[in-house]
């Protein structure tokens, strides 16, 4: 099994520019990586990224990582990842929130492919066990993998996890890693710029 | 074991209003409740209400049903109910993308406390083994029946599931019924009234 992560450092986090400045959102991004790969099991780790990216791996615990600059498309650099591997997981970057127990439960699934819903109808965690399929990330990404497994004959099951469908990507999944996040290193940049939350009817946060 | 399906029809998903008028919205917030009843196992369910409602429940296959009107507050009424069962399901009306799968793997967890999260800090669905529990619905609930759980020295399981974290309250979470509802008789609803889902970037819903 490898451990596929894909990752783009330039201008990441757009949605959430009226919060945090450009190198903030790297900074920001960088620090949910390394939570996404605080949460991997002891297996082959690969970071897949359009140009180099400068992060201090020796934070995380993980050993057995590479980073494989890849200048392709997402599609274009996992399709090709996936032609090589009898078993390869696709995880994203910004799941902040996916700790051992979720990955663990993810990884025991044993039908062909596997498919974690994000909100918006996109794909948040991928398990491919035949080099026939094929990724293809935009425009409701969950439903073209579900269907595109289908079509190729293969056994597919949905992965139900509230923790790996939140990909931080706007104000609103901020709310929810400062909320279910705690100790996390996404969660500690959040928290050492201010960010707190507070429960009105609803909760919302602020930044003092 | 009772299951219990909290419902309010006066007024429901007020911050709907934009895009459903009273009536819309007390219709839709019923075959909600009947999607939730839909995806039950075969157990006695009691639906806890303020006034009386007007449902046609023949249109689910639950049999062992009962309305039990109660003009207290939410969490007085649920805990009054509490008190007297060994082992109780607090379900929410409005989680239309549950279903058989999901429900059973929560009531097989076997801790004294079961929560599933929604998103805000909420509690979506709630398994309690132990009178002494008190429910509190406000502000946070998720966070507050795990430390209830903890103070009273009860074992406390965090049930991961995003179907069951779909609770809809807001407009961005009918688009995710419009994505994973297909076949339910929420999403029906909203289909006969012209809501369509648009894949562009991210997949956006308008209404014909």
């Amino acid at each position: 099994m490898k451990i596929v992560i894909p990752f783009k450092a330039r201008n990441p986090k757009s949605r959430l520019s009226n919060l945090l400045n450009e190198e903030e959102r790297v900074n920001f991004a960088k620090s949910m990586l390394l939570d996404v790969i605080d949460a991997m099991p002891d297996m082959e780790i690969l970071i897949v990224t359009p140009e180099s990216i400068d992060i201090d791996f020796d934070k995380v615990t993980a050993k057995n990582l590479r980073v494989l600059i890849d200048e392709r498309s997402l599609d274009d650099a996992v399709n090709s990842l996936i032609d090589e591997e009898k078993e390869i997981a696709i995880i994203m970057s910004d799941l902040p929130l996916l700790n051992r127990e979720v990955v663990d439960r993810f990884f025991n699934e044993e039908a062909d492919v596997v498919v974690a819903p994000g909100r918006k109808g996109g794909t948040n965690m991928l398990l491919v066990r035949n080099s026939k399929f094929r990724v293809s990330y935009h425009y409701g990404s969950f439903f073209k993998h579900v269907k595109m497994a289908k079509e190729l004959g293969l056994s597919c099951k949905i992965f139900d996890s509230f923790y790996s469908s939140i990909d931080v990507d706007e104000e609103s999944d901020l709310l929810e890693l400062l909320l279910h996040g705690e100790g996390k290193k996404s969660w500690k940049f959040l928290i050492d710029r201010g960010f707190r939350v507070e429960f009105k009817k609803d909760p919302v946060f602020y930044k003092e």
